[in-house]
């Protein structure tokens, strides 16, 4: 191997995003074929069986660029040395659970999490937050890590980028990759505006391509609500798609995001790009240079935009108010 | 993209192997990154949503790699053009189910399967059978398909192949890469005759390192019966790991085996390697170059070796029958 390893840990590693991602990670879906890559397994106690078993296939695969692989049910031993942290595990909405009962238990997972990043992560520790609000999530792992810099806490807003890349694809008949410069802003959730106005097909702007009607009443809350879509079909909630946003997202910040292209990236906003107030992570414009990700500054914004942009940052607020008013930031 | 589409054909797609499966092969796994891939998805009706529901989420994932995504509950249009066909869905062995009722059921999916492979796949079709009992599965859809080359069915060993290696490197401390020249001979179940004889571990023989205690208590029966011990541990079959194999497997035999090292491979035995008779799909010490594989002769084998040769050739003849005595074959 020409590179030394890197360690990545995963949460909720058992589940079924982590039996998705894991086995790609280890193939070199991130980091390429020339790194090895230390995987650390973090779990809850009932679910350590099952995290042995994912370890033991693991091992089967004989892959190359796999080393270690360990399982852990507790969070500081197994952020120890990280570079790159994927934290899947949530507690899942409930049927009429409040939002704030929502974010509290999810407080009571990311709040020690983000700490045990803080004290025993590698300096130049990456963490792209999967599970659920995962923006308000990231924000309260962030909150909980004062020796890491906020814009290293990151929520993955790669899936619904990609899912907007597939829906205009296939409206116009383009291939994914002949479609650049797509943005979701906002949050991982139902508010976000999906946003095709710098998008370009094959070079040619997709505003030219595409009706106004097609976009408000099909392709943004067809985005937006494709989640729930996918349970609906298939009967079981989005886990190898939502395992290839995080891959996707971690590959462009460990390797740089191609030239002359944007991405949509979760990040702690300083309060500096698009009027969006500091103290929320927010869906934005980025490209990922160095092993740093940078907001693209300068896009003009539509009154459109701008309304979707401000009903995200009010959505953002609020949750931002509850974890302060729970004592979390 | 650099090369032409090639067409994959994936049986049982909405299933856990599939599930594991199917990214990984959109993402380059199989074919690397600059050969796009259209993917075939067959089911039978009832899982017909659930396909749908994968292939939605392949479409979200927006893989540069990946151009169409069709799914079918028709073999002869599934395999229409296919250049490799992986066979994971099979009739799994329900409490108390004869063998000659378990290879007559799963007759009834292979044997279609292999004609309509003859009938519509593409020349240069390869056929990997991952579907249990995969060896004798292989052999039925091969007596199916008379204009295709019987060595173009293989069955799955290398899951059996990645297990022996890993258990080795894990006894020995050695990392996967270190191990060369495993093979699993024989059939793809607990009669399997994992062998070291001629393993060496970063270039040192494998059989100074271990004991002989160590080969018949441990490692033998535990790559063996490897399978359940991930369902007794993990609470589930093993899936990703399978994928893992039948990746493996397929990648080596469109880019061919590394130099030096052999692997092992589930091949139409035609009657002049090592004793096997003509007629079972048997696992052999094979190299794969040019899109073909090849038995690796002339390795020396031991009166042990011999024995596990014999007890497989016993095994898979006796399974021959059975396919005889039904009309399959």
């Amino acid at each position: 191997m020409a590179n030394a390893p890197v360690t990545v840990t995963i949460t909720g590693a058992a589940g079924n995003i982590g039996y998705s991602l894991l086995f790609r990670i280890a193939e070199g879906a991130i980091f390429g074929p020339d790194t090895p890559v230390n995987l650390r397994l973090l779990e809850i106690p009932p679910a350590m069986n099952a995290a042995k078993g994912v370890a033991m296939e693991l091992a089967d695969s004989a892959f190359e660029t796999l080393y270690d692989v360990d399982i852990f049910d507790n969070a500081d031993a197994a952020f120890e040395g990280t570079n790159l942290a994927l934290l899947v595990g949530a507690m899942p909405r409930k049927k009429g659970m409040e939002r704030a009962d929502l974010i509290e238990a999810n407080g009571g997972i990311f709040g020690p999490q983000g700490k045990a990043i803080n004290d025993h992560a590698a300096d130049d520790v990456k963490i792209v937050v999967v599970g659920n609000p995962a923006n308000t999530n990231a924000l309260i792992a962030a909150h909980a890590a004062p020796d890491v810099p906020n814009e290293r806490f990151t929520a993955m807003m790669r899936l619904d980028h990609t899912r907007a890349i597939s829906q205009l694809a296939e409206k116009v008949g383009a291939r994914n990759e002949e479609i650049k410069k797509m943005v979701i802003w906002g949050n991982h959730s139902a508010d976000q505006y999906p946003d095709i106005s710098y998008a370009t097909v094959a070079g040619k702007p997709a505003v030219d391509l595409v009706d106004d009607a097609w976009l408000t009443d099909e392709f943004r809350p067809r985005v937006a609500n494709r989640g729930a879509e996918i349970i609906e079909v298939r009967g079981a909630s989005s886990a190898a798609s939502a395992a290839s946003g995080a891959i996707a997202q971690s590959r462009d910040w460990v390797r740089g995001t191609a030239e002359g292209d944007f991405t949509t990236i979760g990040l702690y906003s300083d309060g500096t790009h698009y009027g969006v107030p500091e103290g929320i992570v927010f869906g934005f414009p980025g490209v990922a240079k160095d092993g740093k990700w940078e907001v693209v500054d300068g896009l003009e914004i539509s009154a459109a935009t701008q309304a979707g942009i401000d009903k995200n940052v009010a959505a953002l607020q609020e949750e931002y108010e509850i974890i302060k008013s729970l004592g979390i930031a």
